[in-house]
């Protein structure tokens, strides 16, 4: 199993660096200020990179993975919803009802739910839903390990699993998201673990839960820690110990896209807390990913900036389900679009600024990933 | 015309409460933590109070209108760019190739330029982008006023012409757009005078000026806000004198689409400048728009504040056309989305929080505008 980890880490390459070059130079001859599209022209130089391509390829097939899962630390009563709403909210996406739905039709992504550990018999639903299935409900992180080893191995060859056939069926795009009650639980203690932060900074209100039961999830995070603590140089035993099969999943599916060059938005918490993981295992992966927003769960902002990515919105959602970054999958198209269709200065024949033949064209090829 | 103006602000009414009240009850009963979406549910509630309609009908006919012109005070040296660069994106606009465009054509939006002074003769274009035309260049605000009194009441009323020729023609989400070399003067200057900020507070860097430029450009700023001081209580008379005739066809603009209940998304800080001048000719219009994003021009903050809109986005931009309205539309939408095609715990069998029957649903009637 290191040797498989080691090889997925040979595997993931730069951006491509000629790519992201021609994108900044592009954008200092489009007909406006240069610089004047702030993070949007950032945004355009990742895409070149990732894509390899300069003008960007429009975005035409954005594919949303909900990895779902229950957690056993759920039972000690650290979120407002009962376990069960997380197998009643798999058939709510997989009925068109879910916030998932309605941004992904927005933005013109497709859905698809992967039940890896939900607490119920799901054997009633399409198959590709479970097939990947590692059990019922993680274990319980405060006073057990959420999985085997043999699971969680699993669980993350069923995440590169899944990188790879939706990268084969054509997407361009990918979007990590989760949906199962309790997951900012482990999220929180991945992330406290990895950051070594006090499990007081990085445990947030989830789905809106009241002071007593932050105490208690406050507590639940802090044992889980402790028990992370003597595995944390193994990032599949990290997983199995304090994690769980929806976000050692998650893990692999990062980890193959990147090793595949496909870019990946990245939502919430869970998804921020599976990408710090991943970046343990292979520190380049963090340049095939962008930051849909930032969550209002402590941890993420930690993650992230752990991660060097800046969020590109803010708007203090904590929904999870991939939301948070389907709403930022306009601003990656709009970013591309920028890059593909404006008008040179020349092409134009609009003036360029009267100093702009002794302006330097910012070029920093030792960047890398977003600014 | 000061009949005009009383007339016009008494047409400005609040959004419906009504509609409000239902899109607020609404969002806690969708299949989401109640508040999970943050500010996606606010702006829910904004669009359900303008559009009067809970849920909120779909955006299908997003209008960007370009107010093109240019200043006279360009000729101190306060841009980067020659005056001549006016004219020339404003055939850009007109052949696809601007910021705009792209992100309008991404955003599903139509794009309409409106010549109000532009240097230049431009009477060979469409008939439809000069027939507001007031007159070639806005007066030199540092030393002159922008307008005489027929050009500010003759460039307002067309702003209140094209508004009602958009909304005649079906829009019903409406972007107010700027294009103009130099604009930026008079909009630091106009808010400068009405947030009683000094000169150095309120002016930016523009298209990317250097300090000596920046300099020159704080003194124009300054010169015209002293220049503005005697006529604060006089907003036709403040346009004239410190505004343009771009910025004051703005202001009606935006008044009138309060007055038709159509509502708007602000862009940088030449809408804002006109925006803090609408309300100073009606205080409820603000109720009436949303502020797309946050430019990197220091007067736009100060703009909103006073306007009490928080921004949508923030992604330095600092472009204008519209760019970073458009930008936000996609969010816009996504709110409509949830609030229109989410299912409920009912519809959707999901169990809600076990303490969901005893939460207060948060409802403000005395709260207006956007959270």
């Amino acid at each position: 199993v290191t040797d498989v980890l080691a090889r997925l880490a040979a595997n993931i390459q730069r951006p491509d660096e000629d790519a992201r070059m021609a994108a900044r130079e592009r954008q200092a001859v489009l007909t406006k200020p240069a610089g004047s599209l702030g993070r949007l022209e950032d945004l355009s130089v990742w895409l070149a990179g990732v894509q390899g391509s300069c003008p960007t390829r429009p975005l035409e097939r954005v594919r949303v993975v909900v990895f779902a899962g229950d957690h056993g630390v759920a039972t000690t009563g650290v979120s407002a919803y009962p376990a069960a709403v997380t197998a009643q909210m798999v058939r709510n996406v997989l009925s068109g009802g879910a916030a998932v739905n309605a941004l992904a039709r927005l933005a013109g992504a497709q859905v698809r739910v992967v039940d890896m550990a939900v607490d119920a018999d799901l054997s009633d639903l399409p198959a590709d839903v479970g097939e990947h299935k590692v059990r019922r409900g993680s274990g319980r992180i405060d006073i057990e390990d959420a999985l085997t080893r043999d699971e969680v191995e699993r669980a993350f060859a069923a995440g590169l699993a899944i990188a790879d056939s939706e990268i084969d069926s054509g997407a361009d795009l990918l979007v990590a998201a989760d949906l199962g009650i309790g997951n900012t639980t482990p999220a929180a203690a991945l992330v406290g673990a990895l950051t070594r932060n006090d499990a007081s900074l990085v445990t947030g209100r989830g789905t809106g839960i009241d002071d007593a039961t932050w105490m208690r999830k406050c507590a639940a995070v802090r044992d889980a820690m402790r028990r992370a603590r003597p595995v944390l140089g193994d990032q599949l035993q990290l997983l199995a110990t304090a994690g769980g099969a929806d976000i050692a999943a998650m893990t692999g599916f990062l980890l193959q896209a990147a090793a595949r060059r496909t870019p990946v938005v990245l939502d919430g918490v869970v998804s921020g807390a599976s990408a710090l993981v991943a970046q343990r295992i292979a520190f380049r992966a963090a340049d095939w990913w962008v930051a849909g927003h930032l969550s209002s769960e402590p941890a993420h902002a930690l993650a992230l900036n752990r991660l060097s990515l800046d969020p590109l919105l803010d708007l203090g959602l904590r929904l999870g389900e991939g939301t948070g970054a389907l709403l930022a999958v306009p601003l990656v198209k709009a970013a591309a679009a920028t890059l593909a269709e404006m008008a040179t200065f020349d092409e134009a024949g609009v003036s360029d600024r009267d100093d702009a033949r002794h302006l330097d064209v910012r070029l920093d090829p030792t960047s890398d990933g977003l600014a």
